[in-house]
């Protein structure tokens, strides 16, 4: 029985490490569970012993994407200072993007599966913002009064625009094929760092 | 000899188009001369006679796509305000991902052909990109000392990031199911756009 359950238990992992292999060298349009069983060797039905449908092995492999994406931005330096956290958040973000670029590809390039459907998955998103919205929630000047949580929502998406713009443009041929300098391309994530925290610093905040 | 080249002038045009539809339903990796031939129902060579290959197809559609998105930013409300002439480019630049996400994606979110190649997409890239560089040095406070070109730079960056960041962003489920609330969605432009200009006027900059 115990030797029945592990092996249960690897099939499971294995058929999430098969979707991950079929979303990388396919595109996540291609995942099936039928592909995943067919390139694992085992039948048909093997994997919905283990996963409902298509959707909700993708919602795993997203679901732990966020977790661990989490984890790194928690993970980042502290400095007990509000702007320089936020910086060290947004190096964090940014090194977890070029690290990983197809679980980050999946949790902000990709139609999510139904929140509704897959609430583990929602919860671990919701927290991984979180952590963005607390990060600002320490900034000086904040008062709790009525607009504060619109306000830091305001401006948990203008910091996340911005480092998600970043890092895609980074990544992407643009930025080279635009012919800016070595030297731009290097100061490109400390100045725009620089940038949002003169922009939260500002004066015409109060 | 006229109705000859009229023809021809014809296929090509048809073959852009016949491109651009099967970028659209079967996606950019999709796209090869002899699709475009089966699906215009000519002969496999005769697409050849317009496009050297694939790629040269491609980067006609790129070049246009950056030609109408130029003219789109260049056709934006003049203010006489520096400032609120980059907050209208940053509009312009939204409503023309809004209206035309294919081409939109086209530009920026897929990898370009080689520039070397095609020098006319490259100019017209680079004279879109030139319409923010040139806003941005109209802002007070640019002295055009020896960085200022790289200053430039720097800003454009910074603004294109934040500006293509929510843009997908915008774009995708991601906003929706992290439950924002719809005031928060309604403010996000303005609010965005505003927070790039306190980064600009910031008295950092001196």
């Amino acid at each position: 029985m115990a030797v029945r359950k592990a092996r249960s238990r690897d099939l499971r992992e294995a058929c999430i490490q098969e979707a991950l292999a079929i979303i990388e060298t396919a595109g996540v349009e291609r995942l099936s569970l039928r592909e995943v069983a067919r390139r694992l060797g085992v039948s048909h039905q093997a994997p919905y012993k283990h996963f409902e449908s298509r959707d909700h092995i993708l919602a795993e492999i997203v679901a732990r994407a966020f977790e661990t994406f989490a984890r790194h931005l928690d993970e980042r330096p502290r400095t007990g200072d509000p702007y320089l956290d936020l910086g060290e958040m947004g190096r964090a973000y940014l090194s977890y993007a070029q690290a990983h670029p197809l679980q980050y590809r999946l949790m902000f390039g990709t139609p999510l599966p139904d929140p509704e459907q897959h609430p583990d998955m929602m919860q671990k998103a919701r927290h991984a913002f979180s952590l963005l919205q607390d990060a600002i929630a320490q900034l000086p000047d904040r008062r709790p009064d009525q607009d504060s949580a619109g306000r830091t929502d305001l401006d948990a998406l203008f910091i996340w625009s911005t480092i998600h713009g970043l890092s895609s443009i980074l990544q992407s041929d643009a930025a080279e094929k635009l012919d800016l300098s070595r030297e731009v391309l290097d100061a490109a994530i400390p100045e725009t760092l620089r940038r949002i925290g003169m922009a939260l610093r500002s004066t015409e905040n109060q």
